[in-house]
């Protein structure tokens, strides 16, 4: 019997709303002893992402939610800190999916072994499912061509600043959104969009619209509400629309106030004849990670694509750290450094 | 000089809501004499089409108004009654879009020779754009696959009654939707649709949910309206949705009442990963024609695709077809015999 102890944050109750502290409870627990075949998982980095705010609901949608009382869920980067599995060596690095905890057990199921990877952290953002959810949103659906327009919300977020760089890539004109001056000069000086607008400013649809003067062939979706709203008359005839997430929706408890819109957005889906689209990236695109992660390391090892990280540090940082997410605080890929590498 | 009238009607105002008898006005006018190069054309048939409501607005769309005293706009199969063109011959029938009258002059442009159709207003239906939306809307975005649920609205309409039944030939399982005891009869005991419902009856939406035990992968849209709210909740991961026509708002003067359900339609999309896309056939598929025709004009012959037509006969008749038309009066693909083959 090991006597080491694993804390983990367990979802105390579903939030309404914002979530707040009190929907989330720190645990001590003792770490099970291995059987054959097991690998005891040390977590070095766990990725915080908008999509977990669906996972504390227990509305219907795209996965099932997390109960009451289980560990919240997480991409995790881990390393073996104990095997009884042939597959697996001590010290070894892999992609997990073990949630906020600080360890776990694992018959080896789902995990990515990462090899010599120098930053082991970017298997969760630009070389892992934020970057491969903008790789393929926006090669497959959004399937942008030179000279074109593409609009990309939440510009400094781990997904859409590798969007607008992919886009650049392929000879488009990028305009970003993203809250706040600072974002949006990193996305232009840094990343190198054509321009970027603040979503807060009172005059942000009129900027947007002076930022696109030749209207928008991609609009990538990841935001919702104030920002679809000033994109949707800006679209062209035959625009894409990816839609991988809408973080501004995420917290709503009711519908908004009349007028009723849908019939605005199908209308203008039809006399435009728009393609908008959902995507679930592993869902959807699994079998293609390895296309993506060759692509992307390419990219990335060339200078081509940067990136930008927000480590937060120690487990107990992470419900504060996933509730600023969800209001537009963090700056780059979120990710709590559980353990030091 | 010709002593030969032309009758023809234009729009006389444009509709506030349901458009009435007088927004159109009947004109006659005395038919020009052709010059070198150009054709007389007769019309023997006009095809009346949903889409015509939205040329009689000059709210934004996806082609040009007409014009306050111009003739109204609309497909038609003609007979050259005179010819100074040496790529047409006297009585040779052509499908043109030379509008709500008896004769046109035509440069040639834009024309095309039928040859030897033994029905030729079937140009104007099963052979001509309603067939050919329904064969790229249903193929190329709905991909449907075999043993998938299919759900058509207006499944009695030119459009839709096509959809379903090339969907049957796909190995799906097909739903119609229609107005009506007499059209869902004939869309189940002539078209062969595996169920048809009422969208009349006061519990619509659980008929509709019934008759589709696995849920919907295809929904090919044409009419909006109550019939898409109770499809959507229906759709399943990784539907599409076809969107050639939205009927039941074309009329509409203002957006319904709130709550705002613009974010349940892309909450919807997204946590379903739907596709949905907008398309007009000619715009969006033209080069692809041909191959539409060569593969209509067997199911048809091998009586694989029925078709029914609903004809009235004058060209006066057509202003009330039309209106009956946008109420879902008609029963069958909607074209008026201007003048006897």
């Amino acid at each position: 019997m090991t006597t080491l102890q694993n804390r983990r944050i367990v979802l105390a109750a579903r939030p309404h709303g914002e979530p707040s502290a009190a929907d989330f409870r720190l645990e001590t627990l003792a770490v099970p002893e291995l059987k054959a075949g097991e690998v005891l998982l040390q977590t070095l980095y766990l990725s915080l992402d908008p999509y977990m705010r669906g996972r504390m609901s227990d509305a219907p949608s795209y996965a099932p939610p997390v109960e009451i009382g289980a560990v919240m869920v997480g991409g995790t980067v881990c390393r073996v800190a104990e095997s009884r599995n042939p597959e697996y060596a001590s010290g070894d690095l892999v992609l997990a999916y073990t949630g906020w905890q600080e360890y776990a057990v694992s018959d080896g199921a789902g995990l990515h072994k990462l090899g010599d990877l120098a930053h082991p952290s970017l298997a969760l953002g630009v070389l892992g499912m934020p970057g491969f959810t903008a790789y393929m949103g926006l090669l497959d659906i959004g399937a942008p061509k030179a000279g074109e327009t593409v609009v990309v919300a939440a510009a400094s977020g781990a997904v859409g600043a590798v969007v607008g760089q992919i886009a650049r890539l392929q000879g488009c004109r990028v305009v970003g959104v993203a809250g706040g001056t600072e974002k949006c000069r990193y996305v232009v000086d840094e990343l190198g969009f054509d321009a970027c607008i603040d979503h807060r400013a009172a005059d942000f649809p009129a900027q947007l619209a002076a930022a696109c003067p030749q209207g928008i062939d991609v609009y990538f979706e990841s935001v919702g509400g104030a920002v679809f709203d000033a994109v949707l008359p800006l679209l062209n005839a035959r625009a894409r629309v990816p839609l991988c997430g809408l973080i501004s929706q995420y917290n709503a408890t009711a519908l908004p106030e009349g007028p009723d819109r849908l019939t605005l957005l199908t209308g203008t889906l039809l006399k435009r004849r728009i393609r908008m689209q959902g995507f679930i990236i592993f869902d959807d695109y699994g079998p293609r990670y390895p296309e993506f992660l060759q692509a992307m390391s390419a990219w990335v090892a060339a200078g081509k694509i940067k990136f930008r990280e927000d480590v937060v540090s120690g487990l107990e940082a992470a419900p504060q750290a996933l509730i600023g997410l969800l209001k537009g605080q963090n700056f780059g890929k979120l990710v709590v450094e559980v353990a030091k590498v």
